[in-house]
């Protein structure tokens, strides 16, 4: 890996403050899978009783340690579990060797943490084809096991980055019957981040008490309008994983029925997801694209992410011009309907074109004013029925060329 | 727009010596469409008895001049015909004023030429969203008449450059029952070049005696293993037009059993279509992806698009990295079938990977020597049936970036 590529200008500020949520202990370690100087493993507990639900990469290609995940997730089981995540070796495309490393790390966790096998969760992020090193993970899983806290959230998000700029977390409470409950939640990811699977590395945590199959609804239907929604570069990993543990630490039950839960939910996630955005490759904009007037939700997603995977309308972006042709463009060759004299195309609060055409009082300045923001907005209405969906990208630019055409060396 | 880009370091070392095609007339002009100092509009004149067989984008924001097209390519006619592009304008996304100037020019043609309007065939090539200053073209109709040759081809080349950064022409000669037929062809292309289409604008001239649907059977059954395998960027125009003419002028009549001119088609398409990649946006590496072992010859087509339009992939050949990895990650984000354990992957002819690993034998310096060179091979058998297909793309460089991050300005 080539020198580390500068802090994106979308970062936030700080890492924000997380709520400490009951019933879960991080630790991290240097192991050196890959990386020198620098933790690159992390490790969750979970308290007896936590519900675990996830969603992964629909891949054909997918990893060892997703391929595993999916075998468990499902288990409803009262005893404790755990994660155990590395960067810098993805352990994807390892043949049986990649198979053998998840069950030898995963074993070597259960018996350090007294747990069945079946609920240790496992994730490796990284470099594509070279075999993981489980041993240097193993040798370090007593240390990990002292370590144990409940306040290293932000250290976890720091040992599981790889080309990322910055740790990402985000978290919130709730109240519920007057009582708090509380979420919080980690991701990395920068490259290799596209839609139609759950994208990169994820993991929430919160002390409600909830079955396993309402968690994973909640969670599975959300996805679709988070992380299923946004893209750096059309490209999807190998290991996108995505964990959400209840401890139920709490005492605090949420059902099916729990609007505030699942809103609270929806806003870390759609946050973690943003922040992914955000520090895309070489990104110098965060670009929210929204579609409505399809024939169909799924139709009005086809367009956005069309627009948002156009290379041309991404290097546009880049280079701050309102080149609505592009979008355009995007839209002619997406395959979902679209009548070319519905269509109605704004940059912010800009009326760029309508009925097939510029919008006559369309003044460039206006747009390319829009355009000289970090945060853009690209609006079109299609005209035709009531379909809408909104997604979220950066901008092409030399950065990502620079990032990954030396990733390896 | 900027500053004219580079030389493709891929561009052919000259435009080739093409024949000239008895029934055919070329002439250029510089008509200020958009650009100053250069030639902008070209004019080919076909005698009467051509037979037109076309192929078009099927984008759903189409131009005015391709639905002009596509609603008279198939009409069988004894007159003669002609075919006006001008670059610089697009003349997509201008709704009815849109398909006004279309027929403003194609009458004024018909009237130049003393020609039905049904037989004039106009492309537009430029900056989509603007109106075309059609009476700068139609004012030098009388010159582009008078101007008429039989050995301009090069010129008409020239003329509907845009971003080009080389003139593309192809040309042979077939012999058949002892006598010789033609075949020429001029192309450009360089951005927004992506598959599932006839891509660019394309024009083909030949001296053979076709009758009409069977010229349009060949072309429509040539282009799917020619123009509709190429990908620059993914991105599709709304402008993209291949145009063939047989003038009959030889006396040789063609049918649908003559393998020897089908194979001189071919040859001149596919010709025509890798100098598209060769001027690809920003080029330096030309790169045949060839997938076998597949389900079906579509679902080969769709992993080797989804690795030639993997931003990660492309970037890596940019990089002379042959991150193998990658290729693994494109197959498993098409969504066509694929299994991991099967896989076969050769960059040149160095094996990399099979049975979902790494070859033991693999020594990366020879796959990176492969990747040094400038014209690269990239094979994945899949393991799975006998469907196959071969695309060709270029790589993903700091060029396309600058190109497109300030076309407009």
């Amino acid at each position: 890996m080539g020198k580390a590529p500068p802090l994106s200008p979308l970062a936030p500020a700080a890492f924000p403050e997380l709520p400490v949520i009951p019933g879960v202990r991080f630790a991290t370690v240097e192991a050196g899978v890959r990386y020198a100087g620098r933790t690159d493993v992390m490790l969750a507990e979970l308290a007896p009783g936590t519900a675990m639900a996830g969603v992964f990469t629909r891949s054909a290609t997918r990893s060892a340690a997703v391929l595993d995940c999916e075998a468990k997730i499902g288990n409803h089981d009262s005893s404790g579990a755990a994660i155990i995540v590395n960067s810098g070796n993805a352990n994807a495309f390892t043949g049986r060797n990649g198979t053998e490393s998840v069950r030898a790390v995963t074993q070597a966790v259960a018996d350090t943490l007294n747990l069945p096998e079946t609920r240790v969760f496992s994730s490796s992020t990284g470099v594509i084809g070279e075999p993981l090193p489980h041993d240097r993970i193993n040798a370090k899983l007593s240390s990990l096991k002292t370590s144990l806290s409940d306040d290293a959230i932000a250290d976890a998000a720091q040992a599981i980055m790889t080309t990322d700029t910055f740790p990402k977390g985000s978290g919130t409470t709730i109240e519920i019957d007057g009582q708090m409950v509380r979420i919080a939640g980690i991701a990395k990811g920068s490259g290799m981040i596209a839609p139609d699977m759950a994208t990169m590395l994820v993991y929430i945590f919160t002390d409600a008490a909830i079955d396993q199959p309402v968690l994973q609804s909640m969670v599975s239907a959300l996805n679709e309008t988070s992380f299923n929604c946004i893209t750096v570069d059309g490209d999807t990993s190998t290991s996108d994983t995505l964990l959400v543990a209840a401890t139920g630490a709490s005492g605090i039950r949420v059902t099916e029925n729990s609007i505030g839960f699942m809103e609270g939910l929806r806003r870390v996630m759609l946050d973690l997801a943003h922040q992914v955005v955000r520090d895309g490759e070489g990104a110098t904009k965060f670009v929210e694209i929204s579609v409505t007037g399809a024939t169909s939700d799924t139709e009005a997603r086809t367009h956005a992410m069309a627009i948002a995977n156009s290379p041309l309308v991404k290097t546009a972006i880049a280079g701050e011009d309102p080149n609505w042709g592009r979008i355009v463009m995007a839209i002619g060759k997406s395959g979902a309907p679209a009548d070319r004299d519905r269509l109605e195309i704004r940059f912010g609060d800009v009326l760029v074109a309508h009925n097939g055409w510029v919008n006559p009082d369309y003044r460039e300045e206006d747009a390319a004013a829009h355009m000289k923001q970090q945060e853009l907005e690209v609006h079109v209405d299609l005209g035709l029925g009531g379909g809408r969906a909104v997604v979220w990208t950066c901008d092409l630019t030399h950065g990502y060329i620079e990032i990954n055409a030396d990733y390896r060396s």
